[in-house]
This record gives structure tokens, C-alpha cells and sequence, in this order.
């Protein structure tokens, strides 16, 4: 009774704050209804022939950076979409997004602001909170961190012995590795090949002291540059990890202070500690998973290729996030993919999706939106605090193509399960070596292989033997684009972040908040102190904590 | 009708050759219907207090190598257990076994033999095909493998100026990359650390050109020996970037046929070429996913850590078979695994499982797993033929612990849907470097924090606030060993390999073949000869093919 009344209160007084917009569940809408009632649309069918040819040209969305979201496979028609639509005005998406660019506490658990997408660029009013103007702030952040990594590259700012540095060592977990790690592993190559390759990056995230320890053996400390990132200051495996990194400056008899920067808010230990180089600043309406574009991506991908690519890649996810406001679902390719994406979810009941970059560069970019995605949106309740009644975010994994496909494309293709695909392409590679063998590059060798998982994957293929059969009317889209530039790597991770935001605005999340990860944390603090009893001690004795 | 028939004749015929056994769907036998009406089992109420305790001390078996299996965190009880027997026995399990490792064409599809397990050991009779002693070939080759290696590292093979080869290259995909990948990363850190350290090694899998000319951008190709790897000598982004490869050699002025070997069938085109220092031999009764133990592992590990280390990881591998051909499903870990597995799969109904090694080391192994159980068991027709009424292989994905941690564990603390969970922990770190922060040393916070999510997932808290409440009753179970060594890893490289045998068993597919990744290929042909139309075609001209 109590709580029930606590959560009406905290309803009331919550829509009394955000007028604009209504929060309301995805089962009390009558466009999500109309749309459970929909005729469904068969792929195989749809794909087919002429059809599907004429599929390919008209279901496409221009994307930012000469990028396109084609979703020809995907289980739509032009009734669907126009469901679509409706359920995307009910919901209101482009009013809620409206509301978190102006800056509204659309984080509403830790009753904070949303404002990763002003570190890109401004979509709204200004922001202004504590007297201080948002956008300004990560833009004199953005600069401080230019000037800093200037100075590294022209040897203004040198190590002890008065010489440069050669490597960025980035310590960080969570979103302070993930993203960036991605994204450096998606333009190492692209910059070593253009000229803009500084320093080399290499990251420390893990508790597993073997981790920092292969790390450390792997680099020069002497000439290598610490960025210590942790928001809180107080992460447990990031400070580890830096009394780690210090004790092996100390035994290499160099000054940690002269080796050392820190990523943090303003409000952390780390802040004004003689600790550090320098420091540069994020805060609390920056979540760690969505952290990419700001200081904690800016500082190690600044010193790794110089301040203008970065620079470059903000551009690319500022003119996606300016796409991600149209209220026409058929010109915004995030809101698009997020609503198909629900309807997947919880119309057909598909339980996973896969996200399938045909590029090696891209690597690590299906375990940084595995975070993004499943962090943001892996909730039970909605913004209110109340039981939902329909599933939420879905397992989202994958591995580069063609890798995959001598992987577990097996079961995609022939398992009791239908997983949803989200290929990713580009024309050109980003090295430029290639050989012609059998009268094609490798590079058409890949783009061949990505379309022909599509068809497959769509239209299947009978046989006698049920063996060799392909049922087809597996869903899929494609991102296609020219290269994987920054711009390009901008764009497509301001696609994923802004469909991930729709979606829990259609599921009436909280996207922003992770309160799932507390209790662990609790836990391994009592094992820690040997304040355990019951299962908790037994398994503290096995591994003889 | 005419393919009923077919199916039927296909069915007798094949009954007749296996004698022994009975392969019948899993939803025809009697003890899985039983284990259907068994009473559920709440882990969050098992879970707590005293019996937690009593649980986590009772259902542990031990593995090979100091190993146990420990399962007390799993939706069990002795009944369902007793239950478990029953199926275990019914679906004749430990039988399947027999007539595998005995040499019978278990790969019904393909009319293979499975012997990977005979790589490492003989279980059962002498298996005899064309008139080879399999178990002695498979010998054969590795003491081959041995002196080649023993050579190189000595200096008596050398390169074209008379020097030491420093670092080996493989080239191969799918299943001749993540299994040798992933054990070269679980082990590398520990040769380093034990003098054990021979040659770094690289891998190239991808046909995206900037995988094979980033990898070849940082070796000293004058010093590189490359491995070529394919079973049948044709795949596609193999013999690509060989060429790639082979490219670069000719560029740089060397001698490929001094730097390059091969490890094939005996069959295949590259069997005999004159293009290759040594030839290595697999055959057809080794699918590529279960191929780490033969020469496609044996080559690259005995070249990076020395042919020693690479018997000391077959050891193992061989103890825990031996484990795994035990009756008792509670002295048999492999069985017990599957059987939970399918428990959870086809009766809780759970969609995914996710693999959590609190390792760092062991970063690429949940890929590795993805391929070996995904490709394995995502089949919807079981080992006649016939379509099954029901689902079959879950989705498999997964980082190291703690990094997950601050990633997905959110979804899998608090999503809508329930993930079981494989924890694998070690007591010590392998390169043995830590320090002390707060009272404990980071190992120790390692292990700590795999004791706390096992709880945390199992008993979940309570909370006011619905935000902060944790459900629980989220099974898992967890592998724990001394340390991360060649055994090791052997022994657990093992355990899933059974694992996934005994679940294709229950669900009566065949686990060796891979039908479904036949067509994407012929596609993928298709598109290069511009013989394509329709959405192909439109999809071909997208991507500049």
C-alpha cells in the first residue's frame, strides 16, 4: 500500500515536471494494439522477384555521411509503416526526444539529464544547469583536450627524461572501455593509412591483474601516457588498475604524476588531485555507456590521432542526431530501426538480435552496443518504478562477417529461433591493399558475401532433403556506406545510441540508469571483508578469497 | 510421399548400422515427459540461509586437473537429478558415447566418423578406416608437427637468409582460427610467465582485406612462418588470403614456398604442393569447430609455446573424456552440463546462455564456444531428417568477468528474460604480478566478484523501490580451477566439446555437419559472376560489387 502510494506520488509530481510529453506503457497504446492486429508480412514472399528488387530502391532511408539504413528485408510493408507512424506519434518519440535534447530530467531514477548528444553538437535550447552553459562546457573540454593532445604530439609536453610519448594507455571499464576501444579499433587502420595515425592506444579495464600486467609488459612505460577515466572517481577495478600502473612507473623509477591524466566530473577525488598532468571533465548527465563522444573517448582518441579526427567523427554523430528528430519514421533511420525493432520484440517474440559488421575495423563494435543496448534497455520496470508486462531489450550480440558466417550463422540460418540481423557494409576498404583473385578483390569478395547472407536469410532455399532446406523469413537490415571514415563511425554510433533511446521511450524505461549493477558490487565488498555467510562463504572458500 | 519414404528407407538403413543405440526425438521419450511434471526448483529459495551453504558443498563434481564443476546454483534437486538419470540412461547417453568414440559414422549427414576426441586419446577400440590406425595418424602428425616445431625453435629450419623464424601466422577461419586463437590467448600470458614463450603468434581469418594487411603491416614477414589452414583446400577467404599473403612475401623480396605451411586433409589440393616447407595432416572425422587438438591447434600452439605445452593441453583435454564417458550423470560433468542445459532450454524455456570466464585470458574463448555450440546444435531437423517440434541450440555469447559487469549484467540482473549462466574461475593468476589495494590483491577482487554475482544472481534483494529490486532465481553454475594451464584449459576446452555432444544427442540432431551455411556461399558466388537478379542484384549493385 505504501509503495503504491509512493509510486503514484512520484508519477504525479514526475508528469507535473515534464508536461509536454505523456510517459505511458507500450500496451496501453492503441497504436501498439492496431499493431499486434496487423497482417504479418512474410519476408520470403515479399523479397522474392521483381518484388524484392523494387524493395531495395524504396525501403531505404538516407543516413548521415553518405550512409543509408536499408530496411528492404526487414518483415514491413507500406501498411506497417504507416502503423508505424502511428504508433510513433502516440508515443510521442520525437516530443521525447525533444524534451532530453532541451535538456529535461528524462533520467529520472537518478533524477539527472540526458546530454550525451550535446557533446556533439546543439539540437535544442540551450542548457544550462548549475549556472553553467552544457554545450559550452563539453566544447571547452573538447578544446582543452585538443590543446593538451597538441602539445603531446609537438613534444611540449614531454616525459622525465624531456622526451615524447608514444603510446596512450586508457584505464577504464564499462563504457569508459568499451566505446572507445571500438571506436580506436575502427580507425586505427583508416588512420594509419590517411596520416593520422600519433600514438598507439592500448586499454586496461579489467579486475584480472593479468590484464594490466600483459598490458604493462606489452608497452614502454617510460614513453607511454596514462588517461586514468572513471566519472565517480571511486570505480573499484579502475582505481586498482591505477595503483597497478603506478607501482610499475615507481619500479621503472619514473614520476606517475608525469605519466598520468584523468577523465572525470568535477565533484570526484580525481578532479584537483596533484596526482595528475591534467584533468578533463564529463558529468552526471553523460552515462558511462554513451560516453564516447565525450572527454572519456575525446582524450584517448585525441592523443591516438590527433584532435580534428575527433573532431570529425563528432561531426558525423551531430548530423545523425539532427536526423533522429524528424517525426516522419520513413526520413528517421533511428526511430525507424527502433520501432522495427520493437515490433520484432514483442509482436513476433524474436528474443536476440545480431549485429554484423562486414569489417574487420569494427571488431569490437557489437560487444560496445552489447553494453549500449543491453545495459540501456535489460529493465523490468517502467520509469515509474512499476512491473512492466511485455518483454524489454533483447540479448544483442555478434562478430565481424565473413567471420561470423564459418561461425554461428548455422543457427541463424537453420535454428528453432529466428535472431533479427543488422549487417553493416561499406564499399571500400580502409587500407587500400587488396588482391584480385579468381577475377575479384577481397573487398567485393566481403561486399558479395553481405548481400548474399541478406537474400539467404530472407528467401531461403527448398530442398528434397530437409537438411539442405532454408525456411528464409529471416529478418534483416544493412547500413551501407562509403568507408569507414570518423564521420562515418560518428554517424552510425549516433544511429545505435538514438535507436536505443527510442526504444525505451516505446517500452517506458529508463534507458539511463543501471541499478542492476549494484547489488554485486555490494556482495563482492562483503566478500571482500569476510562478511559472508551461507552460499556466499562456500563459495568464497573454493576461491580462497 | 516420395520423400517420406526416402526418410524412412534413410532411417532403416541407418538403424541397421548402429545397432546398439536408439535415436529417438527427445519429445518421444518417457523420462523427458516425466521431467516435464517434475516439481520446478526456485533457486532464491535454495539458495538461502544454511541449505545454500549445504548445496554449494554437495553438487560439485570434480573435472580433470583439479577442476570442478560445482552446479548448486542451478534450478536442481536431488529429484530432478534422480530425474536427469533417467533421461541420461533413456536417451542412452553415455551409449552415443561409445558408439562415437568407437569409430561408427555418428555425422549421419556427411557419413563421417567423429573422432576429434581420439586426437588427444583413445577411449574405446582401435578405430580403423582405409586401413589407418586413426589414433596412430592422428599421433603421427603431431610428432611431426613436434619436430618441425623443435626445429624452427633450435634454428635448423630457418628462413631464406639463414634466421630464426621469431613469429608464426595463421591463416584460416571459423573453426581453424577461434579454437587456436582463443587457446593462444588463454595461454600465452602463463608461457610467458613459466619460460615457456616461443614465438608470438598472429592470426588472419577474414577476407575483408584490411584484416589480412593490418596483420602483415605489423610483423617482420622476413621472420614470419605462415600456416595455411584448410581441410579441404577450397575455402574461399583462406586461398585469399594466402594470395594475400603470398603478395606481400614476393613484394618484400622472399621466398613464399620458405615461409609457409600447410594443414589439410591428405586429399586436398595442397596436400603435396611444392608451395609449402611441411604439410600437416587432418581428416574428414575432424570438423573444423572440435579441431583445436588436431594439427589445425597443433601447428600454431607448438610453434608459439613449444610441442610440450601443446601435449600438456592434450592431456587434459583427454582426462576430462575420460570423465565424460561415466554413466552417473553426478560424476560426469559433461552430461550433467548438457542435460541442465536442455532442462533449461526446453522445459524453463530460457532463449540464451552466456559464458563468463573471470579470466581475462580467456577473452576469446565465449567466441570460440559460440561457434563450437551454435554451429553445433542450431539445427531444426533432427539426424533423419525430420523437423522437430522442438527448439534446439540457444544462443551463446559472452565476455570475461568483471568486464561484463559494467556491460550487460544489467539485462541479466534485471531484463525480462532469464539467461542461465556459466561462470568459470580461478583460484591464482598466471603472470602472478598484483598488488594490495584496500586489503586485498586484485585476484582476490576477481574472485570476490564471481562469488557475489553467483548470489546475487541466485538470491536476488528485496527492495521498496522497484528500480532496486533484484528477482533472483537466475541459475547458474561455475568451472573452478587452480590456475589457467595447458591442462586446464584442456580439460575445459573438453568439457564443452562433450557438452555439446550430449545435448545433440537429446535433441537427436546431427552436431557435425553444417548444412546451413551452403547457401550464403553459393550466393556470394553468384554475385562475383554477376549472375544475380532481382534483389541480389539491387543489393550487388548497392555495395559497387
Amino acid at each position: 500500500m505504501i509503495r503504491k502510494v509512493h509510486i503514484a506520488m512520484h508519477r504525479l509530481v514526475y508528469q507535473e515536471e515534464i508536461k509536454m510529453v505523456k510517459w505511458n506503457n507500450l500496451d496501453t497504446l492503441s497504436a501498439f494494439a492496431n499493431l499486434e492486429k496487423a497482417a504479418k508480412v512474410s519476408v520470403k514472399k515479399e523479397m522474392a522477384g521483381e518484388n524484392g528488387a523494387l524493395r531495395v530502391k524504396k525501403y531505404s532511408v538516407p543516413m548521415a555521411e553518405g550512409l543509408a539504413y536499408n530496411y528492404a528485408a526487414k518483415a514491413v510493408n507500406d501498411e506497417l509503416l504507416d502503423a508505424f507512424q502511428k504508433l510513433a506519434d502516440e508515443a510521442e518519440l520525437a516530443g521525447k526526444f525533444e524534451e532530453l535534447y532541451n535538456g529535461e530530467v528524462i533520467n529520472t531514477g537518478e533524477k539527472r539529464r540526458v546530454l550525451h548528444q550535446l557533446t556533439r553538437g546543439q539540437l535544442g535550447n540551450d542548457v544550462v544547469a548549475d549556472g553553467v552553459n552544457k554545450r559550452e562546457f563539453y566544447v571547452a573540454q573538447q578544446s582543452n583536450i585538443a590543446k593538451f593532445a597538441n602539445d603531446v604530439h609537438s613534444g611540449a609536453i614531454v616525459n622525465g627524461n624531456g622526451e615524447k610519448f608514444t603510446t596512450v594507455v586508457q584505464i577504464g571499464i564499462g563504457g569508459s572501455d568499451l566505446g572507445p576501444r571500438a571506436i580506436y579499433l575502427a580507425l586505427e587502420n583508416w588512420a594509419k593509412a590517411t596520416g593520422n595515425f600519433k600514438m598507439e592506444a592500448k586499454f586496461i579495464s579489467n579486475v584480472d591483474p593479468d590484464d594490466a600486467a600483459a598490458v604493462l609488459n606489452s608497452v614502454d612505460v617510460a614513453h607511454s601516457i596514462f588517461v586514468l577515466v572513471s566519472k565517480s572517481g571511486t570505480t573499484l577495478e579502475t582505481l586498482t588498475n591505477e595503483s597497478f600502473v603506478k607501482d610499475a612507473l615507481k619500479k621503472a623509477g619514473l614520476d606517475a604524476s608525469k605519466h598520468m591524466i584523468a577523465v572525470t566530473s568535477e565533484t570526484s577525488p580525481l578532479a584537483k588531485s596533484s596526482d595528475y598532468l591534467a584533468a578533463f571533465f564529463m558529468d552526471d548527465f553523460i552515462g558511462g555507456r554513451f560516453s564516447s563522444c565525450s572527454a572519456v573517448g575525446g582524450a584517448v582518441l585525441s592523443l591516438a590521432f590527433g584532435p580534428e579526427v575527433f573532431a570529425r567523427f563528432l561531426d558525423g554523430a551531430a548530423a545523425e542526431d539532427k536526423l533522429a528528430t524528424n517525426r516522419n519514421v520513413k526520413e528517421n533511420p533511428e526511430m525507424l530501426d527502433a520501432i522495427i525493432g520493437v515490433y520484432e520484440r514483442n509482436i513476433l517474440g524474436f528474443p536476440a538480435t545480431a549485429v554484423l559488421p562486414y569489417s574487420q575495423a569494427l571488431s569490437r563494435f557489437p560487444a560496445h552496443l552489447q553494453q549500449a543496448d543491453m545495459e540501456s534497455n535489460g529493465k523490468s520496470v517502467n520509469r515509474f518504478g512499476e512491473p512492466l508486462n511485455y518483454v524489454t531489450g533483447p540479448v544483442i550480440f555478434g562478430e565481424p562477417g565473413t567471420n561470423g558466417q564459418h561461425s554461428f550463422y548455422q543457427l541463424l540460418h537453420q535454428g528453432t529461433d529466428i535472431i533479427p540481423l543488422q549487417f553493416i557494409g561499406f564499399k571500400n576498404s580502409q587500407i587500400g591493399t587488396d588482391v584480385d583473385i579468381q577475377g575479384s578483390t577481397s573487398q567485393q569478395k566481403l561486399c558479395a558475401n553481405v548481400a548474399a547472407q541478406i537474400v539467404a536469410f530472407a528467401c531461403g532455399k527448398d530442398d528434397e532433403n530437409n537438411n539442405k532446406k532454408f525456411e528464409g523469413n529471416r529478418p534483416s537490415s544493412i547500413i551501407i556506406g562509403e568507408q569507414l571514415t570518423p564521420e562515418a563511425m560518428g554517424a552510425i554510433l549516433s544511429h545505435f545510441e538514438n535507436k536505443i533511446m527510442f526504444q525505451g521511450f516505446l517500452w517506458n524505461v529508463n534507458s539511463f540508469d543501471q541499478e542492476g549493477v549494484q547489488l554485486g558490487k555490494v556482495l563482492a565488498k562483503k566478500v571482500l571483508a569476510h562478511d559472508t555467510d551461507g552460499a556466499l562463504k562456500e563459495y568464497s572458500d573454493l576461491l580462497n578469497i
